[in-house]
């Protein structure tokens, strides 16, 4: 009997979530016709889903719009950050259930990080105590790289090349001048450091900049920071370091709390900033040098024009993967990455029970982390180097890139 | 009779500010066994080769830097910011002369912005005052636009590019989910709005994102911003909006400055933060919205991802134009850019007195600013949409952009 599958997106967007979108919806067109019949999307999720909102990805796209889809960075069918009761009585889910039937769902697909596999071990599990023949699976992404049971997590490979591209530009930026300089790069990742460790790509040869990576995984000390800095500022003149947005000290307080405490507005409120600009501030006043921070911001997570060909055929691959084990009956899993081969890279995708991926973080592993906090392995750029390979070729139009935008339904 | 040719570059980086020294290396090339003899680069500008340092520019170099170079930003020879003293007898222009003098120097080709235009027309001046042949020609780049007696400048295309870009991802990015959103988006420029009216180029159709932008040739009132912000609200839930670095109130007070003087650190020195930051805190508390602040920083003028074709060859062009110009007789000239066509978009290259160039600025008309001072003219999109068309391949290496490096010389 043919059913419909429903897909939806979830959490923080990423480079190529949408590469998974294209993939679950050009396989589910494979399965036409036998297993599948209508494909939907949910609009912002399953909030969004629970209020009646989802389109066809079929009959409200044009098939330019589904080809764009395939690059277009951020969230195509909008997301939400919406946890479902713990309790799988609370009503709300007789309500969701009511509404899969109503549209004859047969499948459900989740693409998302942590908090999205958290929805699917429950919308899995609510199933299974109901009955219901609805598979569930997640698709797994996000630029933090912290889901565990997979190697790796699309949309991460992307953002690294993204920092390690821009971290690179900054390092030759900032070495014009004749003068001593620091510029202190903020990266994305509160308690993950794979996308600050990424910015060790950047560098040319050994010591070269950026000259320290600091990671949420290790405590920070900002008076040590500022004699690394004075290290360093001793046998070169410019100095480029990396810091995760998560670093704290030892009593786990995020330096990028610091700032808040002591910047209060003209109303008396607490001026929010990051930790970057924080110790921007520091080092002009310790030092007295010429320093400059750079919050490299949601372009890390949004920035299409370094997207990994690597990422992106992965993402694609992770969606039609995850369509096919739903239609072979899988649910509660999650799509997962085995790395098969070194050299050469080589990736399988796999099915992981989600009830052990969600609610956990995949740190870096400290054996990862070096010279006291300040750097990374060579096991670590072997690991990422892989995940950042090769050019993705965008549609332009008038100089800009072209992008799918979901029109009102 | 032959002689060298001394090249350098000064002020801030641009992403094509090396296509231009390609293209004056090449061309002296050309030149090569008939007017020209070495051809030299001083590093760090002016002030550098005070102190003697220079390179060869075919010695020291391979022929894969050179390919690399053309693509390269930042400044390859090094940069300064350097300002010849107003007195042309000070005994600092005896000491240039005679170094010139010393290399065989008949050439000397410096390519920067507004202040080193200032240099050559201090330095032709000076040479004309003691009967010297040598010839010195500026070469026109800087992001900002700024520059007077040329159509727009090298370096600008390809950050208007990378601006337009970059706020059409942050558009999607923005956009993502179901709630209201503001989303602040600072640009540089301190004086002019050129590149912070490109961001104009990120709309698919009018009034999309971003849905207004600040220049700072118009006074900024902090009230009147709530107010256009609560409008917008009214009728879109992500808001994305544009401001120069360089805002100011209509007392001429920068708005980068309000923050300074509220935010006082632990040690009571003010925090330098910028106006983007302002005013996100400000809408934060006073329309109790979500907001973001995104300050795109260095990468507008290094990102090298987001070159523009047409930008780049002109670079180029520049560069060779005034090789041939200077080996030609010019002198105390500034190579600049007529547009000669619209459609097509042509351009030749000209030269200008550079008396008429240096110590100016050229601002955005008054009448390309519309909607009391928060958007562009369709004449100023017709003005820069050429100038960021076509991409640049860059070569790359293990998934990051090869850039050309000095080495020690």
């Amino acid at each position: 009997m043919k059913k419909n599958i429903l897909v939806g997106q979830s959490g923080g967007p990423t480079a190529v979530i949408n590469g998974s979108l294209y993939g679950v919806v050009a396989q589910a067109k494979e399965h036409k016709g036998q297993k599948i019949d209508h494909i939907y999307g949910m609009i912002n999720g399953i909030e969004g889903f629970l209020k009646d909102r989802y389109m066809d990805m079929e009959a409200d796209m044009t098939s330019e719009e589904f080809e764009a889809l395939k690059t277009t960075p951020g969230a195509y069918l909008g997301s939400c950050r919406f946890k479902l009761p713990a309790d799988l009585s609370d009503p709300v889910y007789a309500r969701l259930f009511d509404k899969f039937n109503r549209l004859n769902i047969g499948y459900v697909l989740y693409i998302g990080g942590n908090d999205s596999m958290d929805t699917v071990s429950k919308l899995s599990r609510c199933a299974k105590a109901h009955n219901s023949d609805i598979r569930i699976i997640g698709i797994p992404k996000t630029i933090d790289n912290d889901l565990v049971g997979t190697d790796h997590t699309p949309g991460f490979g992307s953002a690294a090349r993204f920092v390690a591209t821009s971290v690179r530009e900054i390092g030759i930026d900032a070495a014009i001048y004749d003068t001593n300089s620091v510029t202190i790069v903020e990266i994305m990742g509160r308690h993950a450091g794979w996308l600050t460790g990424a910015a060790v790509l950047a560098r040319k040869y050994k010591k070269d900049n950026p000259v320290y990576i600091y990671l949420p995984e290790e405590n920070f000390s900002t008076e040590q920071f500022i004699e690394d800095i004075r290290r360093a500022l001793e046998t070169r003149k410019n100095i480029v370091v990396c810091v995760s947005e998560g670093i704290h000290d030892a009593q786990g307080r995020f330096i990028c709390e610091y700032e808040s405490a002591a910047g209060v507005d003209n109303f008396g409120h607490k001026m929010l900033t990051g930790c970057g600009k924080y110790l921007e501030n520091l080092i002009r006043i310790r030092l007295g040098i010429k320093v400059r921070s750079v919050e490299l911001n949601v372009s890390q997570r949004c920035s299409s024009v370094r997207q990994s060909q690597t990422d992106l055929k992965e993402a694609i691959e992770a969606g039609r993967f995850s369509v096919d084990a739903a239609v072979s009956g899988a649910s509660g899993m999650m799509t997962a990455f085995t790395r098969t081969g070194d050299a050469p890279y080589a990736m399988e995708c796999t099915l992981v029970d989600v009830n052990d991926v969600c609610n956990k973080e995949k740190k870096v592993p400290l054996e990862w982390i070096t010279d006291r906090g300040t750097d990374v392995s060579d096991a670590f750029i072997q690991y990422v180097l892989p995940l950042i390979q090769g050019s993705v070729t965008l549609p332009e139009d008038n100089g800009i890139p072209v992008f799918a935008y979901r029109r009102p339904v």
